[in-house]
């Protein structure tokens, strides 16, 4: 049996930025060796591993020779070259999440068929393999607006997603394989986070909320636990352990589903790591989302998903009128408030929008959490030092 | 002001062992920029941090050049060279905790003496220069056995501690400046950390209790809050505040008490630092002792001192029997337990009863987190490879 708590195991991870550096803060509490690669030289998680390398992710030959040094292979972002992974797997270097589980995750699209495939409920959709023929589509009556529009691949952090609700929209859209997805009317979105470790043992995370920015498409609060009931919450939670099955993965699975107007669960789509909505554990869970993806993709026993206390997460993103080496304006203000937590990724310029850092607000009482993290959002701002 | 967060603003650590591998989770989760000093170049705190150079802590030139590099020095060892710190602090660098403070502490004798001189509780001792001098007070029945000795200096995880019974444990000391210390009956031994920033915000964690091991006098468990009243627990809390007052510290100290048999707390000895009856803070507190101490030096707005869960932390320490490349035996067993997060501190070689790690049992009911934890103690051993 491999020991990985030994200087003879190394963890290799595929991509250095935010979600590897929260998960070098894990490696480091288990003394755990990492190697990593990112193609940035400014990377977040440059320092805290135990080998650095800046190389192309997508690059067959850089990230097989990369994946050769260490025992297990895993990444922290989707956009990593799956034909070198299936060549580590045939080498017996253990890739997890697997190369055939983030195939099937990768590309939208296919992702999308994975679920009719499965008869997992999702919004209904048809697949373009580029904008032209979406156009003629809509033109033709075929595609009905208002619809969600999706690149298959690429997006992140709320690019490459756009609601269509005039024939003009399709002009500011990128070219390239895309979904038309119908429009759900829903009352929330939420989100579960499943961990399975190679054993077969499975737990899943509560559910969690999520408010997004009416304008900039991302994430606004997630809050754990979502303010739903439970008979709901429970059909989340089941959903997500079948869409985790279904896709046989090793790891965490954070799957984003919405509520519909009539409490049904759709899956919106699935991340196969840590993830944003997830980030909230570090402070509030028994077992933050980073340690369990260690613990999962080792094949060590899982944690306890559990809550100690009600945990909402703010994203800190860049401020949309500035950009330049980034300021953390009023970070003393928020200090003061209890339960209040900033994590700064360490990136080292600020863009409109850019994800930059988060806040954790934990505390008993969730309302109270919840005014509070409104006061953090109303007083923090990301800025660049010489606007 | 300077700006924390920003590239431009670098702190020092002095030393780079568990403790200050711990602040540089913090130190990370802030993006502050750090540099380490150690003597070893296997220290655990070697990477994570921005810059590592290996060195003696107690060479004048070395310290003194280390810390010029920097805003802000600091240590997590009190072994450093005070001359030098004075010279930082000269030419503007602030050291916290300040030189002077850690000048009445770092030698057991004056730390003694200085509370005697503030009158603060703590149990009948006298200083001797040498052993001889000791052993002829002892001859001539002007300490009285039992008692304890100490030495002045270099003490550390119970080392540089007896309990004297008999006139021929004398010949086991180490020779130099030393206290011998009245042998107290306690029901009890406490710990209360408090933090103090620059601008005089205060503030007392809850009260923990330590239970020792039997033979090798070094704390075994640590259990917050401590099974104690509150009346005791308030005494003990603001004894703690006053030692802080009284030494104008900053940062965090660590106050180690005694509650008498008669309910008296006494001052047994400080540490300016984090401390191992803080460890359990990581997983239950709102703001662990790590981030309060950055908080601290940084002159930021200190976190909440308020437990989410009970805590207990339980020592791993290297097996009696066993010397070499260290194991980790059953590390899976206890990962099984609910709660349980073991912290590795990345030390290459065990020795007996040497430091190697802790693990945190939290749970909400303080009694089955102890249960755990002696299952915990019973479970995990660390041993040596090849033994």
């Amino acid at each position: 049996m491999v020991n990985y708590f030994s200087s003879d195991f190394k963890l290799a991870i595929l991509g250095g930025g935010q979600l590897g550096k929260m998960m070098l803060y894990e490696t480091r509490k288990y003394d755990i060796q990492t190697l990593v690669l990112d193609p940035s030289a400014e990377a977040p998680s440059k320092i805290s591993c135990n080998y650095f390398e800046q190389g192309d992710l997508m690059d067959y030959d850089t990230v097989l020779n990369f994946g050769r040094r260490a025992n297990v292979v895993t990444f922290e972002i989707e956009g990593v070259n799956i034909k070198a992974l299936k060549q580590l797997e045939a080498e017996g270097i253990k890739t997890y999440p697997a190369a055939s589980t983030l195939e099937k995750i990768q590309n939208k699209a296919v992702q999308k068929k994975f679920y009719r495939q499965h008869n997992l409920p999702t919004a209904d959709f048809e697949v373009f393999q580029n904008l032209e023929d979406l156009k003629t589509a809509v033109s033709a009556g075929a595609v009905k607006i208002p619809f969600v529009w999706k690149s298959a691949t690429g997006g992140y952090d709320g690019k490459g997603v756009s609601v269509i609700r005039k024939e003009g929209d399709l002009n500011k859209l990128s070219n390239g394989e895309c979904i038309a997805e119908k429009l759900i009317p829903f009352k929330n979105e939420l989100a579960v986070i499943v961990a399975r470790n190679p054993s077969g043992e499975v737990k899943t995370y509560p559910v969690v909320e999520m408010e997004f920015h009416p304008t900039a498409n991302q994430v606004e609060y997630v809050i754990c636990p979502a303010r739903i009931n439970e008979e709901i919450a429970g059909k989340a939670r089941s959903l997500a352990e079948k869409v985790s099955e279904a896709f046989q993965h090793v790891g965490l699975l954070a799957v984003e589903m919405f509520q519909t107007e009539d409490d049904k669960i759709l899956i919106n789509e699935v991340a196969p790591r840590p993830h944003n909505s997830g980030h909230y554990s570090i402070e509030a869970s028994y077992t933050n989302q980073f340690e369990q993806q260690i613990r999962a993709i080792l094949d060590l026993p899982l944690g306890n998903t559990d809550s100690k206390v009600g945990g909402i997460m703010v994203n800190l993103v860049g401020d949309k009128d500035h950009e330049g080496e980034v300021l953390y304006e009023n970070i003393e203000e928020i200090m003061k408030m209890d339960g209040v937590t900033p994590h700064i990724y360490g990136k080292k310029i600020t863009r409109p929008f850019r994800k930059m850092g988060h806040v954790t607000i934990v505390d008993k009482d969730l309302a109270r959490a919840r005014k509070i993290a409104e006061k953090v959002k109303n007083s923090i701002k990301v800025i660049s030092k010489n606007k």
